[in-house]
């Protein structure tokens, strides 16, 4: 077999077998593919595309590329849940240790932050001393310790989705359902899981922006985590304003502890909400709990009681930061100028560019645009109105967290813009908009 | 612009512009695009096709991304003919100094051959101390003197074509029409050309082995050459079984040496024929002939009188070559074992399989399957009985030039199975199919 005879038979439609596709993987490990016969096998499943078969086949090999962890000795369920990315989504950080205080071991394997959506890395980093890059033999050492651990992928896990997600990046095969499921699931897969919940987000501030297609995706994924044995479920919430109350690396941080402190306002209650959601389906995945009901009442229960904290502040510890945030959160704050973002009109709230927002604070170090971009945890945006909320001309609608003048003159402009006010209130968005399972 | 940006375009099917193909073909020769990203882009315009204007632009792209030579200086009108390649197709040889003698200037670049199909340059080649690797001032230099030259592919001739070429080769996109068209008229448009006849091969020793493709393929480099206002025409010619008498390099130089000499067989009458077919279309296209009728009168007169075979005389004097073959073309011959290739059975050669023929002399050395393999310029076959003719159970079909018996070991078989008895005589076959104009 040729590479060239494979991707002949892509390119002309054809069905790939699971033996063709293992060689295609294979050939992307070991580096019997060039790079420009990868990437063109990439431009001929986007454009012939891969069926059902394929489609878990690519995910087998490309999850059997590399290690596939190995939990057995933990006696706990394993779960963890995967989001799609967005603006302010911060719920892996309430989610992981209010797993593990509900009585799961999460072995959560994050990404960073790329455009206008966040990565959990990036805001772990922004407590001073955390650190991220875990070998497996500490990962699995801190799982046991205190319930979770949260580290970045290690080259052992999926290599070759590493190398194939850095061409699909530069040569336009991205956004693809089999492709993007291929990639996300070969390393959940990796996790050594019973259960998994995806938090797939819908709207102007996600990846898949309609509906539609965020289902098409939700359906793809569970289809397939189900065909690698874990009992799968998605929530697809909604992702057309940023989550919660902060944008910004330190800054969520700064809003997941003081959810896990109990200390809730209105403007982080769908932070909570959604953890909350997902946390209990990850429970009754795993049989951990009867109904999500008797789940959810947990999961609340394990914050007001300050065990979720506790999580935390152990995992912490555990993980080289330094767990004193966990009692005063303020600690994670610079000094930085505090600079109101006023409406331009008087009316109701009805829209938020929420891809702005995004890369707004993107622009001025809250994220990366190129993978080696450096970080400023300081800089982010709090959120003080929402859709469905009245605002009055001149009233303050969000506060910008930036270095300079030249920061604020740069993207103040864009942030009201972000903004539509229209005369009527528009009807309520919903945080969850459906389940697939 | 980003690669990314246009090969989206492209992946979604949508057209793109004169300026984002010469963004593309700019980016081939500067090297911003990556090696990975030529290739999905070259997928994308495989799947999602390219309409007639972007084949245009692309050709005169990659045109322009070179030299273009420019012979005004010489008082001749300028025609050179292409073919799409076949086996034991030479008639190159006999063209370029028939046409010398016509009154044409020829300026002829060729390519090396590669899998079944044999390649002008390795032909001149078997000829002692020929070279084909002129720089520009050498090549206009021997078409001035003697009316034609013949040398390869210079670094600064459509560069673009280069990189592209051995990208599609590596990754499956080299059988698309519009890809084929830009890689061969890039290069033909660059010669400053007024006259371009072209020979494109049909039946299966053809790269296009439907007439319906081969036709199609001919009429868009026909338009395309047309746009770049040279007078192109296309003459659609038979490669269900080998061109002529022989297949091999010495041995198709000495076939054509005898043409030039005068000295014709039946074998090699259809050599001759073709040659002609194509050279009074350039005389025609030229004007220095009003008539094909009148156009084909002299080109016969030109190799009775021994003009054609004088000018091929100069022009190997002049490229470095032993003119002593122009007297006595047997010395090109080495002394190698001839082998019979039998007949299986008795009736009548109603198939060949032409391109297992090119295949089996290639596999003894006598054609290329990678770029960079040496050639064994004696080894070859001579065809004895073609389709049509009648032939006896243990009769001989043909002969095999060459080393050993391990050689003949290896494809005896394969070029007794190449051919097809039937107890009927098959209908004629005719040489010219159609032409294209």
């Amino acid at each position: 077999m040729r590479p060239q005879e494979i991707i002949a038979k892509k390119r002309d439609g054809e069905i790939l077998s699971q033996m063709e596709l293992n060689f295609f993987v294979q050939g992307v490990c070991d580096e019997s593919w060039a790079d420009y016969q990868i990437s063109a096998m990439l431009m001929a499943m986007f454009t012939r595309g891969l069926n059902h078969d394929e489609q878990t086949f690519l995910t087998q090999n490309m999850l059997h590329s590399g290690e596939v962890l190995d939990f057995s000795d933990i006696e706990m369920p394993k779960a963890d849940k995967h989001s799609t990315g967005g603006v302010g989504d911060k719920t892996s950080l309430i989610i992981a240790p209010l797993a593990a205080a509900c009585g799961l071991a999460v072995p959560m394997i994050s990404g960073r932050g790329l455009g206008h959506t966040g990565g959990t890395l990036d805001k772990l980093e922004s407590i001073s001393g955390y650190n991220v890059n875990l070998t497996t033999a500490e990962f699995t050492r801190v799982i046991k310790t205190c319930g979770f651990a949260m580290c970045g992928q290690t080259p052992e896990i999926a290599p070759a989705d590493k190398k194939i997600y850095a061409l699909r990046d530069a040569t336009a095969t991205v956004p693809y359902i089999p492709l993007i499921v291929a990639s996300i699931m070969s390393k959940k897969m990796a996790e050594g899981l019973d259960a998994l919940v995806l938090d797939v987000k819908t709207g102007n501030g996600a990846f898949m922006e309609n509906l539609k297609k965020s289902i098409k995706l939700a359906e793809a994924m569970v289809e397939t985590g189900k065909s690698c044995d874990v009992a799968t479920q998605a929530v697809i919430s909604d992702m057309s304003q940023p989550l919660g109350k902060f944008v910004g690396n330190s800054l969520e941080v700064f809003e997941c502890l003081n959810i896990l402190r109990g200390e809730i306002d209105p403007q982080t209650t769908e932070t909570l909400e959604l953890s909350i959601e997902l946390t209990a389906r990850m429970l009754v995945l795993t049989k951990l709990a009867d109904t999500l009901e008797t789940a959810t009442k947990r999961c609340y229960e394990k914050i007001s009681n300050g065990e979720a904290l506790e999580k935390f502040r152990h995992n912490i510890n555990l993980q080289g930061g330094n767990p004193i945030i966990c009692d005063s959160p303020e600690i994670l704050l610079e000094t930085v100028l505090k600079i109101p973002v006023n409406s331009l009109l008087t009316g109701f709230i009805c829209e938020i560019d929420t891809k702005t927002v995004g890369n707004a604070i993107c622009e001025i170090g809250g994220g990366r645009t190129k993978i080696d971009d450096v970080i400023d945890f300081a800089v982010g945006y709090e959120c003080i109105k929402k859709i469905g909320d009245e605002i009055r001309e001149g009233e303050t609608l969000g506060i910008l967290y930036c270095r300079n003048k030249s920061q604020s003159q740069l993207i103040l402009g864009k942030l009201k813009n972000a903004y539509q006010i229209s005369e009527e209130k528009p009807t309520n968005i919903k945080l969850v908009q459906k389940i697939i399972s």
